[in-house]
């Protein structure tokens, strides 16, 4: 498979769907990786399976706040920033790009970034989704080390960091979350392919694309039917509260039923993904799997920063990667890590 | 010469009077440094001239409020974490370490630094005093890039940065510095030997050795003797005006005179260290030559954050290092830079 101005949008749209929310709005990462595929040609879209043993894989993604995002254009050199600093830590050369989150504008911009490296991009990313921590990652569940870190920003500015743990690591990239204006680039978890095969959610590019495409030809079903999800309720946003706080933006989101919905209400929580969907005191769904707001008429992800006031919507869930499932992933990225108390239990069963 | 227990107190008694107020307090360091030279022996101090000429030296220096270093203690671990990063980035050993800024602490912590790592210290600096500003290096005016420059804390976090300019380190730095609790120590303006022969202030570590002995041995007058200083008031501290904004120590110390000076009155501006020390509307001393307040019963420079209401003081100026009086020195380091109205003038000029 190859990523190319056709299936642009198609990969953009099941990105966003994956994003649940977060991982950045995809509208200045569809543009800014559009102008790069017309000008460095198509992207290949690698098996892990086919690297060798030994190749170098670079994952990258944004930090920061997404609503930052929309207004911070990237420039396209952030990528190559954060290869010329891997390849000179590494001192060998980068042999692909891996989509760190599949969600949101972060599943977006390493296909520009790829283009202009003339680099593929490997089928697979670190969460199947966007989470908004940096160890919520499928390399970290296997043991993947996450130093050293690179980070870049739009202006040609590198940092490399070997950070003592994963909370330093954090500390670090929100410091120059802040530093650089409200956004930065980054890679971690580098690693081999060999390591790849069985430390990431492997597919999910692929995955994406068949989302935007099912989609784009057939709506709501059609995301349903790639992903197995379930509609958790069509209704009117009827509240936001919202605040960026500590680089994250936090909130809740209501929607009241319409239609044969009418009566029910379902309040969202946020922390840039949508994490917890309660109707009442019942959850029905909750991190890691994947609660999405769609536009009713365009079936097309809205992504946290764009939820407003009014919007006919339609609240999807969706079950999480298999990995996040385990004890192990559910220690990383369970309802407790994000203070909820409320047990994990998988939608299909609290869909029941 | 060599640097040991034996005249490693002297060393830091001529690093305070060096660090005018700044280079954070010499207390912690001299622990820390007796302790290492104990555990590793002495540090060869080296001429530049006696290296090869590309033996590749790192300047090293603390970063952050000088208040904060009083409580948050180093572990010796820093010039290591910075060492391995920087022998990492350019694929060759660190033959030597050089002190950054030769005032107050900053100008102690690398004898241990050196101890630790077997490493010479060259008899140069950056500044031959302390500045607030990490760009405010004769490096800088002599053109040597800032980057790469590396950071570490007292935990084994190390950080390489590529910033894009003086600016950008600035930023980065600050960001560590608030992200790493108060304090972060840095290396940058990373050079051969050839290129410092040509690009420090050659001489440092001698210079405040002797200005410590001298010290210790005659007072004052020892000090006035070594670095050709004037003395410009003897008095009382009656005023102390303190902040800490934006990672620096700012304000203001009144003085007022005792003895032969009884009528006159001193005020010292402070950023980190000391810049302006003015009588009425008339600048008897500014940056960037030396301002010292020291102890009048022991001599001993004060830095910044231990200036106290009713002590019993000295002022004294000192002739900065020809560099910072060219014109190029005085666009980066003089009255301008810190937002002075008051034109340079060197202060054998002022005092008369």
């Amino acid at each position: 498979m190859r990523l190319d101005l056709g299936n642009l949008d198609d990969h953009a749209r099941g990105c966003a769907i994956l994003g649940t929310g977060g991982g950045g709005d995809t509208y200045a990462s569809v543009l800014a990786a559009r102008t790069a595929l017309a000008e460095y040609g198509p992207v290949e879209v690698a098996d892990v399976g086919a690297l060798a043993d030994d190749a170098l894989i670079l994952p990258v993604a944004g930090w920061g706040a997404p609503t930052v995002g929309i207004e911070k254009l990237a420039s396209g050199e952030e990528g190559v920033t954060l290869v010329r600093m891997a390849e000179r830590w590494f001192g060998r050369p980068v042999e692909a790009l891996m989509i760190g989150e599949i969600g949101g504008g972060n599943g977006v911009d390493p296909v520009g970034w790829a283009a202009r490296l003339g680099l593929p991009l490997v089928d697979a990313d670190g969460m199947g989704r966007a989470f908004p921590e940096g160890d919520m990652a499928a390399m970290h569940v296997a043991g993947v080390a996450a130093a050293p870190a690179f980070f870049a920003d739009e202006r040609g500015n590198g940092v490399a960091a070997t950070p003592e743990d994963a909370a330093w690591l954090e500390r670090i990239a929100r410091a120059l979350v802040v530093a650089f204006g409200g956004s930065v680039a980054g890679a971690d978890h580098v690693m081999d392919a060999a390591t790849a095969r069985r430390a990431t959610v492997l597919g999910s590019v692929t995955l994406a694309t068949a989302i935007g495409a099912a989609l784009a030809a057939d709506g709501i079903e059609g995301v349903l039917g790639q992903t197995g999800g379930v509609r958790l309720l069509a209704g009117t946003v009827t509240d936001v509260e919202r605040r960026t706080t500590g680089g994250f933006a936090r909130g809740t989101v209501t929607v009241e039923g319409t239609g044969e919905d009418a009566g029910r209400r379902v309040v969202v929580h946020v922390q840039n993904e949508n994490l917890l969907a309660m109707e009442d005191d019942r959850p029905l769904a909750i991190v890691p799997d994947l609660i999405t707001i769609c536009d009713e008429g365009s079936a097309e992800a809205i992504p946290t920063e764009r939820i407003r006031y009014g919007q006919r919507v339609v609240v999807l869930a969706i079950p999480c990667a298999p990995i996040w499932r385990t004890d192990a992933g559910l220690r990383v990225a369970g309802p407790e890590r994000f203070g909820f108390a409320h047990p994990y239990r998988p939608l299909e069963e609290l869909a029941r």
